[in-house]
């Protein structure tokens, strides 16, 4: 059963829409076990936090927080060179988001907008097998360039110390301290702040379901800022016969690699080469067998080749898919990049597989997720950055526009005191 | 008993932290009420909302949407003219927030952003006395400016029908439809799509708690983007003794006006003026009686008058509380405005009152409450707009870089497939 190849035109519903279901893991039963976690942590602050730890880490901490400049760090230099050449690249990508503050003249007074950050950020990075650094760039960097002033990682402590890497990358990144809590307690000590751990007003990172219930409800609550929910990882590649499709297929299991629900579908107008991909998705399946069973789960059961008639269908898919991942590997990548409406991170022609997104060229990999980049933009410079607008209106001004206001303010009800406060300050007032 | 004058310095918690507490509405029983109803609507698409206008709004409508260009409207000449004023300034201050693609060489690769609108909205206007045609502007030209394609209104029938400036409105923005369904049914109408009502991605505009908790619960799903969660209303002046203290006091009843949950807070350094401003107060309540009750509930209740030792205390206390709305009349407005760094909307010198804003300058008057500006901005043609991010690697980088990349997914465990993806495609390979 290799992966299925399905002729689709737009009105072949019943064939596609499975994949625009846009399903979001249900949080709800990790929800309500966490919820005692979160009310524990708010009332008893550090003494709930030591307490769950033990329970859940099995480990019995003498502290809560590590300040990284008191660790010794021994990273090898070929790591360090492959990090600093990240951060080099991510920090060029995100420099050129900074925003300028702005003012114009608009009807005789000055409106205009500045930028601020985020107070505080929290990044949380998992424990145990998945260690990934480079979430930590790519969460640290954007906020370290709008200007974000305090900044913690949020780490599960684990018997053989805190990962060197991660050590390493805070100390680099100059970051604030590193707390040692994970799980929903962990979420929870940064969104409330306790004895030991400040409060941190926006949280970003990856995490489990019990994470990801405590960072959502925290949200709902108006207690800390998120960025968009995480799904299960999703490529979608629009590719035409004049592409490779062992290279395809390659792109199509590098996603499938991150687990049996990740999803990669191919948009093509060629049947002759959708089964050359299909080919070698298999003879893949047989040369790298490492966690063949979840690959495979993910190719067979929650992906697929959709063959169009035209490009122009392809792109159309795309735009209804909104995938976190969009490869374009044709024979004009710019004209059908031009018509693309909704992605995440969009990756052009045959030398730009999502693994160098993921970790190197610059761009940020922490991307909206289940048809989320229909609303949603990956992390960026502008998650760390609020629009504050202003205005300083002249006195000839509000003499001219004060009878709209009075007028407007008449029509909503709030005359006596809206209107007023423009009245008094008219001529022959006072 | 006045509105209190309390002295204070940034140790003294006791007297200012309850005007931090940044408290949101609490909507649980609100959402408990509505899930049904969202459920029915859901699965039940338009019979459920001919069902429940006819239970709620006691009106059984024949269709439940309105063509504004056939709707005959006669609006006067002097109101058109000043929302037509407005709307020039709203669209010239938002037209300057227009977002320009780019890209730039990093690394060898070629990386940008392009901006795209998000597909479609949903604008909320409430029934009733609740009659905001201001924020129906506030919430269409932004998205409008951005690009967004489909764009309808939401609102409850009314026996006497649509309140002809909304329809008028409706017309000069050129909206698609009027949906004349209102309360949580309308807000499931817009998440889920019914047979008449095209599904919207984005809802923004205020309504009653059963609208918030709406809102609030269909966002949580993934089911719609929504402006920042709206609290009550609330100013912040920033004032020495160099401003006028009648307009202060015009200026904090203004924010009283929106409710008794309303909050004005009034920082300063002088406890002469503000015993002024105090005075001020009770002269305009004997002066304008109308909603006295509850405009002195906000005031007396929720209101406040800080008197701090300099100004300096006044600006950080103002960066604590990240006021919706925040208004400067001092000597030197500027240099106080540049220290600011959360705040919805500022109001910069003595002919800037917050009604100003509200309805003409053309600042947009939808602004994050509670604290929100701490890490939220007000309704913006960012809010409709996503980051799309790009890359095109060229084959001498890919081969550059593949070392690199190699190394660390292999840190992360992902090197089978991942750093395979990269391999294939350099030299000496396929």
């Amino acid at each position: 059963m290799p992966i299925p190849i399905l002729s689709c035109d737009r009105n072949s519903k019943e064939v596609y829409s499975r994949f625009l279901s846009g399903a979001r893991e249900d949080l709800s039963s990790a929800t309500s076990r966490i919820l005692p976690i979160l009310e524990d942590v708010r009332t008893k602050g550090d003494s709930a936090l030591f307490c769950y730890t033990e329970k859940f880490d099995g480990i019995k901490l003498s502290k809560l927080t590590l300040n990284p400049k008191e660790i010794q760090t021994n990273v090898d230099s070929k790591t360090k060179e492959a990090f600093l050449r990240a951060k080099s690249n991510i920090e060029a990508f995100h420099m050129a988001q900074k925003r300028e503050a702005w003012s114009k003249v608009i009807d005789g007074n000055r409106l205009g907008v500045k930028y601020t950050p985020i107070p505080s950020l929290a990044v949380y990075a998992p424990g145990g097998k998945a260690l990934y650094p480079s979430s930590v760039l790519m969460g640290i960097i954007p906020a370290k360039i709008a200007g974000v002033q305090s900044i913690q990682l949020i780490t599960p402590p684990q018997k053989e110390g805190i990962p060197e890497i991660l050590v390493w990358l805070t100390q680099i990144l100059e970051i604030d301290r590193i707390v040692t809590v994970g799980g929903a307690q962990g979420i929870a000590a940064a969104a409330y702040g306790t004895e030991s751990v400040p409060k941190s007003e926006f949280i970003v990172g990856p995490g489990n379901s019990y994470v990801a219930a405590a960072k959502s409800y925290l949200s709902g609550q108006g207690l800390i800022g998120i960025d968009s929910p995480a799904g299960p990882s999703e490529v979608c590649i629009i590719a035409d016969a004049t592409s490779n499709p062992k290279w395809i297929a390659c792109d199509m299991l590098s996603q499938a690699e991150h687990g049996e629900d990740s999803s990669a579908i191919l948009l093509t107008t060629e049947v002759s080469f959708a089964e050359k991909v299909r080919d070698e998705l298999e003879i893949a399946f047989r040369e790298r067998p490492k966690r063949l069973e979840m690959k495979q789960k993910a190719i067979y059961e929650n992906s697929s080749i959709l063959v169009f008639p035209t490009m122009e269908d392809c792109i159309w898919f795309s735009n209804e898919l909104a995938p976190e991942h969009l490869e374009i590997q044709t024979r004009d990548n710019d004209s059908v990049f031009a018509k693309i409406e909704h992605a995440g991170s969009v990756f052009l022609g045959p030398y730009s597989p999502v693994a160098m997104g993921d970790y190197i060229s610059g761009t940020n990999h922490i991307l909206p997720t289940a048809r989320g980049s229909r609303i949603y933009s990956s992390l960026g410079v502008d998650t760390f950055l609020k629009r504050v607008t202003f205005q300083e209106v002249t006195k000839e001004s509000l003499e001219t526009l004060y009878p709209y206001v009075k007028l407007m303010s008449e029509l909503e009800g709030l005359d006596e005191e809206h209107g007023t406060s423009v009245k008094v300050r008219t001529k022959g007032q006072t």
